[in-house]
């Protein structure tokens, strides 16, 4: 038994010599829907938990509130049992946590969906010799076959599209690079387990040119002509390959435009966030059209 | 204790008596990189449970196996903090079940990152009339305030973005559609706790044009002039909200191009999936450029 947990069941026993009738609420703070958000931190004694759950639950219902969130460590494991019991449900985990959720009113519940999908990157960095900068992995599918890829990796928990493309190029080869545009996008169904995958080909203005490749993700890093990393036959034989080489090649010879992405803010949270648009048009996007 | 448990556990003593020193071990099925998937279905006391995990990782060590996978649906709660106590974390979590994953090399470990991203849609849906389908919704943070707003949804699990929007429209206004492009995006971030958004602009073809409003979620559904609904106090004086109506409004009257959606397949899995590009470049994208 912990420190901290001892200090609590003391607390509470005292609690009841004083006061047989007074039970501890859980200390939960309002979320931007009106529900309640309960972050377990210290340990206590699940049939402390449940007493104290009961009594909580009982006042947010008198409050009229309808989500209850509780968000456990995985240190403090031994509650989800409790709190299932109780009558809470899985909402989405992480490495580190549970967060369970009771909707406590009879109607249907109206609880935000859980993250469905990864986000993924490649990166299309080409330099003034028509050069494409390219990649052999250590790991992964590509591994030990030749083959030569763009740079590639997964978005970051909270990480911009931009940002995350920036981060890889720079992490598996060494070169800095300024965002331009997502040339296109893919979505994939069963990436892992039930969940899906959206990737983004992004262009990038390389601003440093000395290959220095990541030793333990990356075999090989090189400048390849883009027509002779088109013409590989990995690329040439595979139909999702082959549309995005032939996508970059447009990109380069024929002018093609992707999406850019303009920093704006949201209409209710006043959050920074990238809209990504064809900026062909960002004249008559940005001045008012009457 | 339900009568399959019943029959799990008299299984298992019958098994000590026979073969002291036999231990069943969990069933688990190979997933494509290698890792151990195991399904819990049945009820199973905790403690042999522990015997039988035990026993299962000393052969999977054995074997070589690196990602031990493990799906306990809520009614197995009581596996959890057993499961916790041998070594596994948590990786992700639905309603229904948890998944649990255990590294067993000691090296860094190489896991699938969870889902990071929710993923939703607006339609944007113009007659011949250039009027636009909009709705007022009766919940949400635009609800009781006369705005009138695209109609808008969340991508189900597995659903592509462009089945996700025809879904919608037809839900909320009764109005059947086809997909034609991605106008724009937007990629924002602590959408749901931790948990970051990317929300899709999509112009469809309306294929029918008597406007049916779903009663539970949506208060008025109407065609309404383009211009009027850019024209909208609320439009107007929200930068995003403005930008994306300057985009469909560019789409309307300037050709504005976005991306539209190809089938094709997956490099390894062969998966169908969507490409999403400019398709004003199809002819270079289709062809061979040489």
């Amino acid at each position: 038994m912990s420190v901290m947990q001892y200090s609590t069941m003391v607390k509470r026993q005292k609690t009841y010599e004083n006061e047989v009738h007074h039970v501890e609420l859980l200390e939960g703070i309002e979320d931007t829907c009106g529900g309640i958000v309960v972050d377990m931190i210290k340990p206590m004694e699940p049939g402390n938990f449940i007493i104290a759950l009961r009594a909580s639950i009982s006042q947010w219902k008198e409050q009229g509130r309808k989500a209850i969130w509780i968000k456990l460590p995985i240190m403090l494991v031994n509650l989800v049992e409790p709190a299932v019991k109780e009558g809470f449900q899985y909402h989405h985990a992480e490495p580190g946590y549970l967060m369970l959720v009771n909707w406590l009113p009879v109607s249907a519940p109206r609880l935000p969906v859980n993250a469905s999908h990864r986000v993924g990157i490649g990166a299309l960095v080409v330099n003034h010799d028509q050069e494409v900068l390219v990649v052999q992995e250590k790991k992964g599918k590509l591994k030990n076959n030749g083959v030569w890829k763009l740079p590639t990796g997964v978005v970051n928990e909270g990480e911009d599209i931009s940002a995350a493309a920036i981060r890889e190029v720079k992490e598996e080869t060494g070169i800095e690079t300024r965002f331009l545009e997502v040339l296109a996008f893919r979505q994939s169904h069963k990436a892992f387990f039930e969940k899906s995958d959206l990737f983004f080909v992004c262009k990038m203005q390389p601003l440093s040119f000395d290959v220095q490749k990541q030793d333990s993700e990356i075999e090989a890093a090189k400048w390849m002509p883009l027509e002779e990393y088109a013409a590989q036959p990995f690329v040439q034989n595979n139909e999702s390959f082959n549309l995005v080489s032939k996508i970059c090649l447009a990109k380069e010879n024929d002018r093609y435009t992707g999406f850019s992405p303009l920093p704006t803010i949201t209409a209710f949270s006043a959050k920074e966030i990238y809209l990504y648009f064809n900026h062909q048009y960002l004249s008559k996007i940005i001045v008012p059209t009457r």
